[in-house]
């Protein structure tokens, strides 16, 4: 059960009603007036709570599961244990977010603009915007409706859509990182794009986002950012990507819609990351990838090729290994 | 154009002023008298804009720009559309920057210390120094003439020259991560340094500069360095040097002057990186690396050797898909 | 010796005092009353100043150094200049670090809780602890005793046990990297957990650490974090672990007791790490890690086996160059 000091639970709700507001079924034999009072995680859920199953990995923790009631896809649903009561979605994880959205909704202060945050006076935030103490807020800087933009914050020259969350610690709208180099001294090129974030982006813990140069750096639909990740200037990301933390992304790179960057990817600058590309973590990009590919390593090869690369090396160790002790 | 909500442009000036300033030759056919209104991307520039032209992946926009004027080499001029008016310069980056500059000089705020900055008393701000709101500045902290202190940066146990930035977010003098390791418990070694940043240094937005353990930590002059980077205690790093995002260099090491760091490298500790050494992205150095070399990798090789390595693996590769196509 | 602008050293001290609060053995020869005024490191020490040896890197400075005094392992003594009055210690480093905070002890401001940081009224901080300016610590979270909450750190949804150090621009508490993949939106999952911090645990300037999903994100007691180090949900650290800068640990994942995660490594989600293991730097972690092991590489290999793939390809690099030459 969530820490009452910092979560507020709605009350019971029925088999049915959850299954309505998460695009679950209701396998036979459960029971739609079964009320179920909290959401908790396999290993841990009892009598009245509802899990869910998504991670072959936690299998175990699903045949020992002492929840009343769990979500899971069809497939899964002979491994639970019989007595509990089931409800079968296609996305079981989604299904289960939704179902812990209806218990714990999303809390917001009383006073929605903290008075210790520094909004200046020709900033718009709009309506149902939360801005957290310390947040610093720039001249210019429009945000819209329902955003929330976490504590100690720095947004300038940024222009910020509907429902977008900025967590705490963030930079953007800095000036990047555009100069050109003399060793007499670099000069600084005036960096004269923004930052603009489109609806439902989210931007994880003390991101940075540099405006652009000239063009705009751009962050698009619904994309959402994890912790401690580099964006340069005029980078321009697609909707729906998932970055991962600790990415960073170099100036005038272009990644297209739905792609995923696991954690600590490094990106070249002036590139084209194609629509739906999956980059694993740690990866190094310095080519173009074309849509639908999934690439690893540093360079980063397509997924297969660095596999076999791998393979071939385990076998001239294991090889080398075998002369060894062969001649010894 | 530059959004004029969040900058501001200086009037026109003739090619003339501009060449002078710029340090460019007014190219044969260009009417000096030329008036200019503004700097754009070649891509996006129109009537009475000035461009400029430094990447050959950009020659395709070059060919067909609407710039009224471009800055380039004189090797590059006859790409450009012959109604063109050139500045021909051989760093042409650098001329674009003055020119930018002469438009939009850097705008400082009409109150230089924000009323919301932490300053603290027995604290020194040279003159014309700006510190945005939310910055902290600790006791016995000196900080130059014309210096930019960004929003919730975080200053202690650190002399400052001039004409510093500090972008937002960044935390400077904190003691570094020295320790004796100690099962009963880590024992903490009392941080005596400071961090010295000397003038014209640049601090990206989020990045952390531990101060010295005994001997101080320095930033050389114009040395700049990016976002989200992590310098630890007792490093010496030199001067012009560029320092990308994410690079993380570890305790007393010694960067000497004008070396180039591309981003997420990470560097071990107690080792010296010699004058205008060059690191590939991601590299990973475990040894000193003698003065003008390049190198690339985890760990590190001269770049020529990795290419070399790289080439290897492929054909391996291909070899190997050769004999199971033939095998099978 | 320390700049007294920022660091205020105690009244000096005899070898005898020194030898029993660092636990050290005074050398023979050496004389118990000889007064010491402050420590030093080996190449800038002078009279009055005890130094220390403890990495072989430095002999030479300890060969010349001008110290008065000088804490060593009974190995290193006969490297010292015959002149220096010797402290015998099995853990040099440690004991340094001991005589060190002798002469500097930890200072802590007049008024504890600045009233610059911003506290939550519904917050409770303990006796001795220090909250610096622009802190933002948020309803429910407890601290414990004689921490020190650094500048502009973020603080939510988490329990703080005693002697926490939680250094500047940190992100603790907020709400994880969670949720359902959607094309048409990714859905949150509400992130029910919070983050546990036990006493003596250090965590670096601009960190983060989000809160668990559902169990917490846990601490262990003692265990030091580097700066901007990204700690995913559900993470577990156990005791003593060293987790150095610029570390990404995604969610779930379990790390026992003195584990060391060397600078920039990244370890997958819902994995175990051995009590004991050492991770090499830049290292990226794809499996369980058996306790006591040492890895290294992205996808890390045992050092051994790692050691063997780096002589491998030097060889073949070798060997197609002699080729090269001998058909040239």
């Amino acid at each position: 059960m969530a820490d009452t000091v910092f979560f507020k639970r709605q009350p019971p709700k029925n088999l049915k009603e959850l299954a309505a507001l998460s695009g679950a079924d209701i396998a036979d034999g459960a029971d739609p007036s079964l009320l179920i009072t909290d959401v908790a995680p396999l290993d841990t859920a009892s009598i009245g709570q509802i899990s869910f199953f998504d991670n072959v990995k936690y299998r175990p923790q699903l045949q020992s599961t002492k929840a009343t009631a769990c979500i899971l896809s069809p497939e899964a649903a002979s491994h639970a244990p019989s007595g509990t009561a089931l409800l079968l979605s296609k996305s079981p994880y989604k299904s289960y977010a939704l179902v812990a959205q209806a218990f714990y909704p999303d809390q917001k202060p009383q006073i929605l603009i903290s008075p210790a945050a520094h909004v200046d006076a020709a900033a718009e935030i709009g309506a149902g915007t939360v801005v957290d103490a310390g947040a610093v807020i720039g001249p210019g800087v429009k945000i819209g409706v329902n955003c929330r933009i976490g504590a100690n914050a720095v947004i300038s020259h940024a222009l910020i859509g509907d429902n977008v969350r900025v967590y705490p610690g963030c930079c953007i709208g800095q000036d990047g990182f555009g100069f050109a180099i003399d060793p007499a001294g670099h000069v600084k090129v005036p960096q004269l794009g923004r930052v603009i974030i489109e609806d439902g982006a989210e931007i994880g813990a003390n991101t940075c986002i540099d405006r652009g140069a000239g063009p705009d750096t751009v962050i698009g639909r619904g994309t959402w950012i994890d912790n401690l990740v580099q964006i340069g200037h005029n980078v321009k990301i697609g909707r729906g990507c998932i970055i991962v933390s600790q990415v960073g992304i170099s100036g005038s790179t272009v990644i297209d819609d739905y792609v995923v960057l696991a954690g600590q990817v490094g990106i070249a600058g002036h590139l084209r990351i194609g629509k739906g590309v999956r980059v694993a973590a740690q990866s190094g990009i310095m080519r173009d990838v074309p849509a639908g590919e999934e690439v690893m390593g540093s360079p980063a090869l397509p997924i297969k090729q660095k596999m076999r690369q791998v393979a071939f090396l385990n076998r001239m160790i294991k090889k080398g290994k075998d002369q060894k002790r062969n001649n010894g």
